[in-house]
């Protein structure tokens, strides 16, 4: 039976508070992809994109998504349905929706850079990434050190004082030294910006990635492609972030604080 | 002479803190669009694909984003340079990098779901969104609904309170209450949820967008398709996000608390 995912899952996760190590249950907010279709008369239905996003409201976010991409008008929307082709794993059904529409397309959207990496089911995109990369090498940090990161990370950001408005992205060392900061209103382009400059000063990619905000699935599939072991980050981690760092051994952190971060992956890794 | 764009921009903001109304310089994170393109022996320069991001370190962006979509490989990249085409205006010189790969891409990347709306300047891309837009009823609150819209939109926002990593968008009426609030990981899925709901509906989309975090330029885009006249944010919109609101009527408040808002566009209509 077809398994309909909700908006959070649990997972188990190592809590550091103060001198305290907790090991319980938590709640993750569920990503997955989603593929759009979009039909219309005498033609079949075409696939228009997918997105990373929340199982649960797929019918309106597929039709909000064409109509605001100007792709149809909200009154040419006259069904919106799941996929069930014969050539969808029943894990996949929920995860493509077809609109159909009373007109042809206003306009179909170009090529923009989102990830590539998505399969229409998590599973998929997480082998797709996977078999790319490396086995990195996890930094065991004292969790003193790990905890002070996104202090360190702050620090490094001239920006965001200024604005409040700019994502962080820092590499540092296996020691926690920071090597290189960068800052972007969009978080992904700042993880592509420190790991650019390491590869255009032609040194190699240090193995701790410190984030000011939230760990997406795109944000590890980096991680995971240039080989970094440790992801440490201010905000939570999504489910598919936190399958895809245990499928590739790469360590994630979340709500670290200077008294307290949570372990959500490769807790035996940095023997915590 | 071309003007280079720099990381952040002033702007004049009008704040409401408590019973005062400060008007004043602030800084926006700048966000402009970036065209990367590719280029390896025997093909001409290929445009791969275009992001929002803040401009700085622009190279290191194209670098870190063509290896992490696998599309070359980090020993292939023997130069990154801006464009000067004959066929780009001054203004869009230092949105246009090209990367110079000594081998064939690994991969051409697939269409993604990524706003359409972006030429290869900013103005380009507000044109774009202005030339749809409708101008918008802007409903003038009082300064205490508004600042108290957040607390209601985390009121009716579930998940968040179980995992902190989800994104929530609301729609309110003209009188504040609220009329559909949805989450995602991705902010931009919530928005298109919020207004998918009305549209499924058969219902009109209520005038005011509520935020959980920041606004970027195709937040405000998908608020100028749909009409919505007021966007009220926890966060800090950016530089594209406010010109946009300017030129298509949307009033734009951000870092919104009960005690406190910034007016970033629309003051006049906001009548503060």
């Amino acid at each position: 039976m077809t398994r309909r995912p909700g908006p959070t899952v649990r997972t188990r996760v190592v809590e550091l508070r103060g001198e305290e190590r907790l090991a319980h249950e938590d709640r993750l907010a569920t990503e997955e992809p989603l593929e759009i279709r979009l039909a219309w008369p005498g033609a079949p239905a075409r696939r228009i994109g997918v997105t990373m996003r929340t199982p649960g409201n797929d019918f309106e976010l597929a039709a909000g998504w064409l109509v605001h991409e100007q792709v149809v008008a909200p009154a040419h929307v006259t069904a919106v349905r799941y996929c069930t082709d014969v050539d969808l794993a029943p894990e996949e059904e929920f995860n493509v929706v077809t609109v159909e529409s009373s007109a042809a397309p206003l306009r179909l959207p170009e090529a923009r850079l989102v990830t590539a990496a998505c399969g229409v089911c998590g599973t998929t995109s997480i082998a797709d990434v996977a078999r790319l990369a490396a086995s990195p090498a996890v930094p065991a940090l004292p969790v003193e050190v790990i905890r002070s990161l996104p202090d360190r990370l702050r620090q490094a950001q001239p920006g965001f004082e200024r604005t409040g408005g700019l994502h962080a992205a820092g590499l540092f060392d296996a020691a926690g030294e920071p090597v290189v900061v960068r800052e972007d209103v969009g978080r992904h382009n700042a993880v592509d910006k420190v790991v650019g400059s390491r590869l255009l000063a032609g040194e190699p990619v240090p193995p701790v990635l410190v984030l000011s905000g939230r760990v997406g699935f795109e944000l590890v599939q980096k991680a995971a492609v240039s080989g970094i072991g440790l992801v440490v980050a201010v905000g939570a981690p999504s489910s598919l972030a936190v399958s895809l760092a245990e499928e590739t051994g790469i360590a994630v952190v979340g709500f670290t604080r200077p008294d307290r971060c949570v372990v959500y992956a490769g807790a035996d890794a940095l023997g915590v």
